[in-house]
């Protein structure tokens, strides 16, 4: 049973105890990815070479008792495989050499070509699934249409979203475009991983939570949708598949119509409120605050066993923080926080 | 009528037509701004200089047909004061040379004197009511205590609050120790400024939404409520409140319950929602996304009419941005903005 856990909470089914696994498990925490990472080059290499993004796959699960590995690799490989240059600032996080700007801009683009521009993904993925060998499932993951197009206007990070919000209010036939054109580009990326025996995915929705509610339903969740409508079957059958959008607390009823299987939940919610809104309609993933990885071990035992208790004696609860573990983190920290959402799980 | 339509509508009294102010109404978005921050040689010199700060205050006035004035300064002049060593670093933000991280740290603090240390703020109060001359209200202003803590504790703007979190959930006395000092400060400082004319008083949460709900009342909303009330009445009487947590919208109910007059919304709730949540307790002052401004004049027009609709027929709504104005912004479109509330406001 073991071995998925994880599958069966996101079905919401009945669990021996609480899957757990925790964004960006696999990061630069960890001193074995350091030391990868600097012997790779760049962390480009370490996505793009199968072998390479197999290992930083696999270390964490060395590590702690989790219940999920989650592909290496990063939200923006669809946008470099369409041409804009990926590259990273040290502090100051991705950027693009070729921002899109204009309905021109977007008039260029096209869906990747899954095999030849993004296919060592795919290979990432079988590689992984041979050296998990059945002891441990495989999540594979995209960014949300949203969140690859505010990198894609932007060009980068972005405090005030100056240039995405200016096409939304002005252009937002093309910006509709060029969301289009990314749910049909995810969901070929996300259906490769699923091909290559990815058995679960999720959607990393990060800025949906700048929107007001109204441009989050037409300009992030309904692409969302469209994606979780065109998953098909792998090797095994339907995968689950996770939305998370941070910030998105206040939606979680319309995201709950998606058809998604679970939502991931940032710990800015209560997850028995969530779980009062949503009924059976969904699991939940979540929802420690990714700070209390800088807790002292008492502490962040009591804290998961409190968001245990609140979800309570229900289908559908996988573990999780509420965003990505963070660099500073002691990873003595994380086996404790692991730890403990085994021992104090509350079998449903 | 039109002199006091803000304050009208902060007590939820008719009014003529709906008031705006817009935080951050003064800043680096205009021209004659950018000159003075200029000449003066520090932003820190604009908000100690008295004439300065009076004169930033005023230059949005006589841009455009705002309701409301808001004093310029900074919401770190509190812990500037307490000798952490304010100042900013280009393209970074605030930074403090000597941040707060222990136990010891914090017993070292007093509240400041209001008067030695921090009587540059009332006295550009009473210029700045002196210039206006009974024309246009003028709010001041304060940052929540645990606003203030999170920049004192990380020293300077953080995406991961490592510090502050750390402290909150390893050694919470001393950080309820640090909030209640900075409590007791905001009061001081908040009645300093009534006492010199401030007609109405904005607490800015920027970072009371980065919490989980229990924390946030913990650690944030009850050190607000604290401060409520101990606000003192003014020359004319009491003073209305406004209470702003950015990314607060899911805690309205109880932000509702502190007394405070008002709460500030950001754009991630729709207004109308807002309004039956809270129903006649509080004034509503929002809530239009800051991004608004880069859209094109007749969209601008367009969505300050969807929000005036959506707050609809009622007393108490003072229309503002989420956030604050962002420097790249035509201040054409500010006064598109501001032209739009008046000209399609719904009397109630």
């Amino acid at each position: 049973m073991s071995h998925d856990r994880l599958l069966h909470a996101l079905r919401r089914e009945p669990v021996d105890v609480t899957p757990v696994w925790l964004m960006r498990q696999a990061g630069r925490y960890l001193p074995e990815y350091r030391k990868l990472r600097e012997q790779a080059g760049s962390f480009l290499t370490l996505c793009q070479n199968p072998e390479l993004a197999c290992e930083v796959t696999l270390q964490p699960l060395r590590r702690f008792d989790l219940d999920g590995a989650i592909l290496f690799s990063d939200i923006l490989t669809i946008p470099e495989a369409m041409g804009l240059g990926l590259h990273f600032i040290p502090n100051e996080g991705p950027h693009f050499h070729h921002p899109v700007r204009t309905p021109a801009d977007i008039d260029k683009l096209g869906v990747p070509d899954m095999a030849d521009d993004l296919g060592y993904v795919p290979d990432a993925v079988k590689l992984i699934r041979r050296e998990l060998d059945g002891k441990t499932p495989l999540i594979g993951f995209a960014g949300s249409p949203w969140t690859l197009a505010t990198y894609m206007v932007e060009g980068g990070p972005s405090k005030t979203y100056q240039h995405i919000k200016a096409l939304m209010f002005n252009e937002p036939a093309a910006l509709h475009k060029l969301l289009d054109l990314l749910a049909r580009s995810v969901a070929a990326y996300l259906n490769a991983q699923i091909a290559a025996g990815a058995q679960a995915v999720q959607i990393f929705d990060t800025w949906g939570g700048v929107l007001s509610p109204a441009n989050y339903r037409a300009f992030s969740l309904v692409y969302m949708q469209q994606i979780v409508a065109r998953l098909e079957p792998g090797p095994d059958g339907r995968v689950p598949s996770i939305l998370f959008t941070k910030g998105g607390g206040a939606w979680l009823e319309a995201m709950a119509e998606t058809g998604a299987s679970a939502l991931g939940l940032d710990w800015t919610i209560d997850i028995d409120n969530a779980r009062e809104r949503v009924g059976d309609k969904v699991a939940l993933q979540g929802n420690a605050d990714p700070a209390l990885l800088y807790a002292k071990p008492d502490i962040i035992r009591t804290q998961v066993h409190e968001i245990l208790t609140r979800f309570g004696h229900h289908p559908g609860h996988v573990f999780n923080l509420g965003h990505g573990v963070t660099p500073q983190v002691d990873p003595a920290h994380v086996a404790a926080l692991v730890d403990a959402v085994h021992e104090f799980s509350i079998p449903a």
